[in-house]
Formats: C-alpha cells, structure tokens, sequence
C-alpha cells in the first residue's frame, strides 16, 4: 500500500472535517458527522466514491458548507434535472454527461430486466427545490437477480473556500466565499442469485465547480472518476478475460496507459484492509480525472459506461443456470459478506452518504440482499473457493 | 444527540491520529492507520469499544506508539495472561479482573452449552512473549444458537505521551516518554436462531496505566468499561422488563443512579444514525468509569458480568422453540442487517480493531451468521416488526 502522503493533514473540530493533500493542486471536500442532521445529499454518494485515504489525491467536503436541500419524492421521472438557467440542451458538458447518465440507467435496466425474464424495476424519484434530484431503480428477488439497483443522481450543493483553495494554488491568498459546485453520476450494484453467476458494480460521475465570483481570474474546476468491477463467488477464466477486455477495449480508444493504470488503481481500491483481500476481481477505477482534453474524458466515461452491457450479460447468460450445491451458496454468501464489509468500512461513497445523511436506501441499496459470516472460515488448499480467494489476495493479469 | 465537544480535537498525521476531549480530565488513546501493517491489537477491540465520537469522553490510541507484538497461537488455556512481574495471586485489580473475566467466560459458556443442548464451544488461544493474550470461544450452528463468541483478552500496550497528558491536565506541561498500559476484557455476542429469541451482547473491560517514570507525581490511571443489551427482533414486553430489571438490580446495588445513567448511555450508543434507529432495545453501557472508589466500581463490573446467564438464559428457554415461518426469519434477517451495519459503521471497537490489524476471526464474531438487506422495506404501521422498529426510533423505559 502506497503510504500516506506526507504533507496530508486532517484536522476535525465540532463543525467541520476536512482531508487534503498537496501532493497535486486539486479540489478538496470535506464532511462533518455533525452537519448529518441538518443536510441531505440523496444520491450524492452514488457517484463520489472517492478513492481510499492513501491515495494521494483526495477531495472530501466539509458538509457545514454543502448545502443540498431536502428532497421531495415526485412521481415521474423528470426530463432533466438541471437548474433552467443551466440550459437543457446548451451542448454544455454538465448537460451531455446527464444525458448520457439517463440513457445509460435506461439502456442497462432494460438488457437486465430482458435478461431476467420476470423481475421488473421500481423506481422512486426525487427532486429538489433548487435543482438537482436523482432516480433509483431496484429490481429485487428476479429470477436472475436477487437484487440489483441502477441509480443516477444531480447534485448542487456549495463548498467551503479551502477545498477549492487546495485545488488552485494560485487561489491561494485569495480570500473566496463557498464555491458552488455541480455533480452528476450513475451508479450500480448487480447482485445475480447464482453462485456461479458474478456480482458487477458500476459507477461514472462528474464533477465541476463554479469559477469564485469574488476571486477574478481563479478558473472554474472539473473532473471525473468511476470504474467497472467485477466481483464472483467463482473463478471462469473465460469471464474474467472477456470483462477485463472490454474494459481494456474501451480504455484503448483513448490512451494506451489508461487500462494498466485503471486497472491496478481498481485493484489497489477496492482492497479489505482488513482482511488483505480485494472484495473481487477488479476491472477499471479512476478518480480526480482532469488532465486530459474535457470532451475526450467525456466520450471515454461515455465509452466505458456503455461497456456495462457487452461486458456483463454475455457472462450472464453462460452463468445465470448452472447447477450448484448449498455449499456453493454458503461459499458466495461468505463472498457477499467480504462486500458488505467493504462496502461500511471503506467504501468512501458509501461512507461519506450514511454521514451525510443521504438517501439511505438508495446508498445501501449495493448491500446484498444476503449474506453470511462464519467464524474462520478457510477454504481447502488448491479447491475452487481458494483459488478465488488467492485470486482477491493476489491480483492477476487476466489479459 | 449531544453536539461534539467544542473542545474536541482531532488530528491526522502520516503516523498518528489523535482525538481529545479537555471536558473531563481523561487518557486518551489514537490510532493511525499506516501503523495496521506494523501492530497488532488480537482481542484488544473486543473490549475497548469506546464510546462513540459525540460523547464528551473519548479515548483513542496513536497506534503509531501502541506496541503490541504478534500474537502466538497456543494449544491450551493457560492459567493466567499476566506478566510474572504482575504477580499471578497478589490481589491487585489486574489480576482479580483477569480472574474475574475467566471464570465469567467459564459459566457462560458453560450456560450456553446446557441451553443449547448439542452445540459446543470451540476454543482459540494465543500469548504473546511479552505478556498478554486472549481466548476466543465460538459456538456456531447448535441446536438453539446460530452464532456465539465469548471472547477474553489481555493487552499490555504502549500509549503516547499526550494521550496521558490529555488526561492529566497536573500533567499537562511535563515532558513524558510513552506510558505503558495494561487493558483486560471480556466480550461475547450471541446469535440464537429462533427469530422470538433476542441477540445478547456483553461486554466488560478494565484499563491501567503506569505512573510515568518521568514525570514525579504523575499518577497511575485506571477506569472500567461495558455494559449488556439486548436486540430482539420482536417484543415480549415481558422479556424486556425481565432483562432490564436484572440490570437495574445490578446496578441498584452499587448506585441508585448507575441504572438510569447507564440505560441512556446504552440506548445513545448504540444507535445507527444513518437509520436514525438503536440496533435494539438496550439495557446499560458505561465507559470512562473512574469516578468512583475502585474496589466499588470492580466490584459492580463483576455484578453486572455475572448477571449476563440470569438476565438472558430464562428468555431464551421461553422463546427457543416458539413456532415461527418464514416472515418471521426474514424480519429477523433484516434486523441483523440492521446489526452488522453498527457494527462495522458505528462500535468504536470494532472499527479499531479493522484498522489496527487485530485477530480479524475474534472481531468479527460480532457479526452473525446471515443477514439481508432489503431495498427500501418498511413494516406495516401497527404490526409486530413495526413496533419493534419504533421501540428502537424512540427508546422506552421498560421498568
């Protein structure tokens, strides 16, 4: 593990937490556990899974100064959620990144519910008053899926000054009131019944910050991060290849360093501590991602969220009826427990949404809908449920 | 809830993090997350489950300066865990804690077995060389219980300076080297499996400094800690009445205001603030406790230590068997979720026992055997799972 960055300070008083490293010039946020009880951010922690603490880029978000409003539940999904004076169709990046944000949760629900067969999504949806809301779509206890959930959200909210001071050097010495800021992201948990048949975690977001009105020439801020992972009870070689290919395949359209890079970051990320596992078998993570051209990263967080389908059903579809044992269950529940573990203990999306106050249900909705926890638990030398578990302890090359 | 000490400060460094409390004169300990890889706390977080963050009195371990070596795995249960230096029989508190904390583990497990009628305890044991160690007892998949650890351990550690002096404002502007600490427990979590048969978590522990060799004056610290509670997933008013008279009793013994205190000090500790919800229906907690004559407060630990098997095993001879279908078991799944969820989110020990690299096995025995997590599942108004779910919202006095 990379070791924490030398110059990270964090310091905690009764109103605000903030985290930030200088190793790059960029954007901070930060939280305060008691700031849960007076804002709300549904949703918000669908997108901002924020990579571990010892990565040396780090943005957290002093909720005494995000300032999302309550949401209301309304009844039909909206066609969008920006504020007017963003523009619907203004070609702007926060416009496109939402449009493909919907088209995703809608292309993808509809390859799951055709592959399921019977199980069908609900959807709650919400709005806020100022602009911003989200959509959680759930189908649980499917035929193929025990539980799935596809959700994308809208944020405005405001920062505190030295968040966005730590990202521009040069805003330094500038005295900055709270910065507005704008976010938007999918995310998606797909949890099949089958042992053989693995868990797929998705999760594309964006976000930019307004320039400071009172500091002339600070700019205005981007930036995207997400990831495709793949997590099974059970290794098919097969499967593992032709996921990590479709991520390398969509990496490649861009940049050749993307998919080695994103690779061992997804590794390195979604690692138990605690148990010296990763939760599964990686794919792609990336956070903090500004310093290539807007529109590029734009067509390449596009590219890889569609990638979700070509990447996942097929797999599906060779896994979803294969017959298994009741130790094949208990092996996959013990998996789904490593999950959840990772999932309340690190997991920062997840983390920072149960302090922040969001929307419960839609941030837990990633939880399975079971899992087990035997006490000392060990798989038999060379059988297939360590070899998995080697595999979570020991990241592989798969292509 | 109680806002944060607006004295209350915490700090983050690349090799320790430290959180104080200047309300009440008291040790604090801090844990750095880079030392996890370095230190090992086996058994330590199955009894310093400190208080949670918006208590006043805190204690946190730089883990930078906690030095405990690796434990040793051994074949039997030895005599006693104490260094020689200690003295095995001299009748100091360490040594008739440690005794007390055996012969607990002895006669609840040994309860345990007798209710459960086929089950047996499986026993793990370690040392380490310079003193300390911990025996971990797990039931798992008897006839009665789903999941039961009993848990004991010994930790001689080393705390930083400031955590002494943040204790000992007499203290405040000496300069002192690390003070070394002695902390003893014992910690179990019993899973039954019929879903009218409520889960029991207790936990005792008592903690000793030396008086720092360098600082003339500087007294010896020592407190007590824990405390029993009860989460049922369904209410027998009768069983809640029965198990928290028994604490009252406990309690009455020793201080007509222990009970009340500590009744509340349970229901706002273990309460799941993302849920707004206390995993169950308490009972009493008490950490910090030094306040009083310290024969008088070991004393009252053995009390309410040995008031675990008359507290909990007449309820579980009443509801072992009551018939129950599948709803039932469902609702009893989603109240474990419920469980794992303030385990991992919120118990101050168990979340430093992830981070400081403890016997993972022996934390997490905590955790039951299955859980379930439904999205957005909301009980009926009026029925049985909706009045436990506003037992937990809104806590009664039982008695």
């Amino acid at each position: 593990m990379p070791p924490l960055s030398p110059t990270a300070t964090l310091s905690v008083s009764s109103s605000s937490l903030s985290f930030a490293s200088s190793n790059k010039p960029q954007l901070s946020f930060c939280l305060s556990p008691s700031a849960a009880t007076s804002t709300s951010t549904t949703g918000l922690t669908n997108f901002i899974s924020l990579a571990k603490p010892n990565y040396p880029i780090r943005r957290l978000m002093t909720t005494s100064a995000v300032s999302i409003e309550k949401e209301t539940v309304i009844s039909e999904r909206p066609h969008t959620f920006l504020r007017e004076t963003d523009g619907e169709d203004d070609g702007s990046v926060r416009s496109r990144f939402q449009r493909m944000i919907m088209e995703v949760q809608e292309s993808v629900c509809g390859a799951l519910e055709a592959l399921d067969g019977a199980g069908k999504f609900k959807e709650d949806a919400w709005t806020r008053p100022g602009g911003g809301g989200g959509i959680s779509r759930v189908l649980q206890d499917g035929v193929v899926f025990e539980k799935a959930g596809v959700n994308i959200s809208v944020v405005y909210g405001v920062m505190p000054p030295e968040a966005y001071r730590a990202a521009k050097a040069s805003a330094a010495d500038v005295k900055l009131g709270p910065v507005p800021f704008f976010a938007a992201g999918v995310s998606s948990v797909l949890h099949p019944k089958n042992p053989f048949a693995p868990t797929l975690h998705f999760n594309y977001r964006y976000f930019e910050t307004d320039a400071p009105k009172d500091a002339p020439g600070a700019p205005r801020q981007w930036w995207f991060g997400g990831g495709t992972d793949l997590t099974p009870a059970y290794i098919f070689e097969e499967d593992v290849k032709h996921f990590h290919s479709i991520q390398k395949r969509a990496c490649d359209k861009f940049d050749p360093s993307f998919y080695p890079r994103f690779k061992k970051w997804c590794d390195d990320y979604f690692y138990i501590k605690h148990r010296g596992e990763r939760r599964g078998l990686g794919g792609i993570f990336f956070d903090d991602l500004n310093d290539y051209d807007q529109e590029m990263l734009l067509s390449f967080a596009t590219e890889c969220a569609n990638s979700v389908v070509p990447a996942y059903i097929p797999i599906l579809e060779k896994r979803k009826d294969t017959p298994f044992n009741e130790s094949h269950k208990a092996w996959q529940q013990l998996r789904r427990g490593r999950y959840v573990e990772f999932n309340l203990v690190y997991d920062r999306g997840t983390t920072f949404g149960l302090k922040t106050g969001g929307r419960i249900e839609s941030i837990l909705v990633s939880l399975p809908l079971t899992a087990r926890w035997e006490y000392d638990h060990k798989p038999e030398e060379g059988s297939e449920e360590w070899k998995l578990l080697d595999a979570c302890m020991n990241p592989k090359e798969w292509i």
